[in-house]
């Protein structure tokens, strides 16, 4: 057990035994020790023992049986794809990552055991973090404010921090917005939780992108409201589609993420943008735009922008977070709402949690004032271009000759990578997991029949450069193996844990 | 225009013309100088003026008339009682103080001019807040965690964070429940959101006590949830009425503040709490217990300390925000959650906003295990002991003697002082607040049928022992002069702002 960090002890045995349960240490059936012996053994308490195994029991590791001790399961918790009965969290930027550097998986979500290379979470690594910067700049917004740093904030936000949003819109944005225009939120998922709130009702429906976010549809599974998938292709939503599914149910809502999708890595080209625009305004719904990182290409300056850059009919409610180009601890974001739903929007954030933290407003505008955002994703765009250039050629040179495919988003965090048949996703993910990545399989993105299970997620948010090659390694060699299996199926007992 | 603090200009001008019209310095119906004069006279840009002139005439305050110039309205912003059409939110802890020490009433709420003593907001003074302990807190963790605390929490809350609440639950509140029956929210809001989430759907009804906390209600009503008043006594919610509630129409939800209840500052009896339990367990409905005060109590420590503490059947649903005891703006807030709700409430928390603050959780965990807690409440119950024994002092001596009466809470931070007839609370609250005092009328607290206007809730959260006296005085003279005029109208034009 590793004694030097200070997360409690009960909680570094699970993840021990984690490791030894993905390692192959201990196998799936075998008996582990009795509380007694192994709190003996590694000298510790046995309440840590017992919180240990309760954990890992939880988490579907280990069975207990009655009278006879404790036992490895048969196989890992799976991901609960295709289970229809409620919305699953997608493990991305706005899945959860606990600070143990584990998944959260009591639902039947990933777990990432430590040690596990995590080509799963979307989110920068913590040593990318602004943590000596943010601690300087706090501190002088303690000195400065004091107090009106701790009591409650303006539920649009604390007004000089809009208008420092206001400036950041149209500088990295491309978006031209008043400070009246701009509502600060606590994060992304709470800009599309009022978006729900201000527009859905359990009787309307909400296009989305196919397929995309899932933080998205849970959120609007959660006022009632039914989502319609629609098909994209390389520009973007099917235009068509989408009217028909406006003709057959009141649509208010239709929820994209124009640049670098989630999951797909696709950009919405300029005519398709103009021509969602168009539609909106003749059919009068309102678009979403989720826009978590349209700011982090690797080239020039993708144009436009962003869609809201180009709504001259107030039809499009941007939201920004700024878990990916800041920090996600923080659940700072930002929406542009237009001026006729600004009521709205004051209602719902009001009912949500009446404002933001203000010491963490306070310090952001800070941030922006003195220019250290664009310091910053000057750096982002500089380390992750390395990183995404050297995916994308380990890619072409491992991958694609096994049959793989994908395309080259030019920015973001990812890669969307179409397996060759028969290989499953699903099938991929486990092995990957047992060589020491995680990977999320497609069928994470798709219910009932939508559900897809021939692409992986592959984030390269918390890699260097000098990693990049250790996870694409494991994942072709995964893949390898199981396209040599399709070919000549092993025995079952060669598959523990699956 | 006060120069010497860091608010924008044109915040400083509006405000500065506010106190002008509160005070009769500038009359209704009078014409301000243009824009152009009164830049050019305090020498400020004219955007400035603009976008002074532009909060105030969407505040009510101004009437800008075409071709005219900017007039003072004929009456000031009034609160928008019985305005049938949507929630109106209190202005009370869980409404919204902007940091310019204004209420933000750009939808009828009430307005408190700065220079004007508010005896309506529910928070403490800024000036005791632990700001210092919290400086110093905040680094150490930062020392200690760095970039970890920036990261994603955990959805329930920091494990050791919840470990610590479940301590704290055990020895603050008489409530025994381990960290897993605790989750950190971002604010008490926050914890009636997910528990409206949770468990109420559009064709529900909550059940509230009359009257009650207007933000909890705004809360049912975005879930679609109509809301069943049920009228107390002395020793809490009518129970007979309660269940012929229960038997009119499907009500998964109680939501009760049993102790120095808001804003009539009853406390439930042992018996009458019992009894809410039984009926909770028989009819299977879900108990919400809203505790902000429960332990700001100014003589020996009531019991039970909290309804929860008597839960035996898993029927209660706690709530405990630390914006009264700690600070507001921390957004941060505890609930304890039956067992048989822990997912429900994952998930309404994970679409909400993911998880919250973790800079905050890991400061308050190392407050709370340092003991400074215990010193705060020690330090909270002797500085207002002092001011609610003034206030209820200086009740009985002036307003008493003119017909208002008021029971004494012995705890909490407000008085309900019932008015002697035919004054009504609407008229002694504009009174009061042209003497430079604000209060709540009652008519806040309720619609239509409900709508009562002869109490006013007096909040001495931001007084001290020497100040309450300003406060009574201004109320009591405000109560006079409606009396005297209550027995001789005056002329119509003798009440400007009415």
């Amino acid at each position: 057990l590793n004694n030097d960090t200070e997360s409690p002890l009960y909680l570094k045995l699970a993840d021990a035994l984690r490791r030894a349960i993905v390692s192959g240490e201990v196998l799936p059936g075998e008996r582990l020790p009795s509380i007694r012996r192994l709190a003996d053994g590694i000298k510790v308490n046995t309440a840590t023992v017992v919180a240990a195994y309760r954990i890992l029991e939880r988490e579907g590791w280990l069975e207990a049986r009655a009278g006879s001790g404790v036992y490895v399961g048969p196989k890992p918790p799976t991901l609960g794809i295709n289970s229809p009965d409620r919305p699953k969290v997608d493990s991305d930027a706005s899945g959860t990552i606990m600070d143990e550097g584990l998944w959260d998986l009591s639902q039947g979500r990933l777990i990432i055991p430590s040690g596990v290379l995590d080509l799963a979470a979307g989110n920068p690594a913590p040593d990318l973090f602004p943590v000596d910067d943010f601690k300087l700049l706090m501190n002088e917004v303690l000195d400065r404010d004091g107090a009106a740093a701790f009591g409650y904030q303006e539920s649009a936000g604390w007004a000089p921090f809009r208008d420092a949003l206001a400036l950041y819109a149209s500088t990295a944005l491309g978006i031209q917005a008043g400070a009246e225009d701009i509502r600060v939120v606590s994060g992304a998922q709470q800009g599309l939780d009022l978006a729900a709130k201000a527009l859905l009702g359990p009787s309307d429906a909400a296009v989305i992108e196919d397929p995309t976010y899932r933080g998205a549809e849970a959120v609007f599974w959660s006022r009632g409201a039914a989502t319609i998938p629609v098909a994209m292709d390389s520009d973007g939503m099917d235009l068509d589609q989408l009217e028909a599914a406006l003709r057959r149910r009141r649509t208010p809502l239709v929820y994209v993420i124009p640049r670098y999708q989630n999951p797909s890595t696709r950009s919405w080209s300029r005519d398709r943008m103009e021509g969602l625009l168009r539609l909106a305004d003749h059919h009068e719904f309102y678009i979403l735009e989720d826009d978590l990182l349209s700011d982090l290409y690797y080239g020039s300056a993708p144009s436009p922008a962003t869609l809201k850059s180009l709504d001259r009919h107030n039809r499009v409610i941007y939201v920004r977070g700024f878990s990916k180009v800041l920090m996600p601890g923080l659940r700072l974001g930002m929406l542009i709402v237009p001026p006729q739903l600004r009521q709205a929007f004051e209602s719902a954030k009001r009912s949500s949690d009446i404002a933001t933290d203000g010491l963490v407003q306070r310090t952001v505008e800070l941030y922006l004032r003195r220019g250290y955002d664009r310091q910053r994703m000057d750096f982002l765009r500089s380390h992750y271009g390395r990183v995404y250039a050297e995916a994308v050629r380990l890619g072409a040179s491992r991958l694609e000759p096994l049959g793989a495919s994908f395309t080259k988003p030019g920015g973001g965090l990812h890669l969307w990578i179409r397996l060759p048949s028969p290989v499953t996703a699903t099938r991929l993910h486990h092995e990957a997991l047992l060589r020491g990545a995680a990977v999320i399989p497609s069928g994470v993105y798709g219910n009932g029949p939508r559900n897809r299970d021939d692409h992986i997620r592959l984030s390269f948010a918390s890699l260097r450069p000098e990693t990049v090659s250790a996870g694409i390694r494991i994942v072709s060699e995964a893949l390898e193996k199981l396209i040599l299996e399709s070919k000549d199926p092993p025995a079952l007992s060669a598959l523990p844990f699956l």
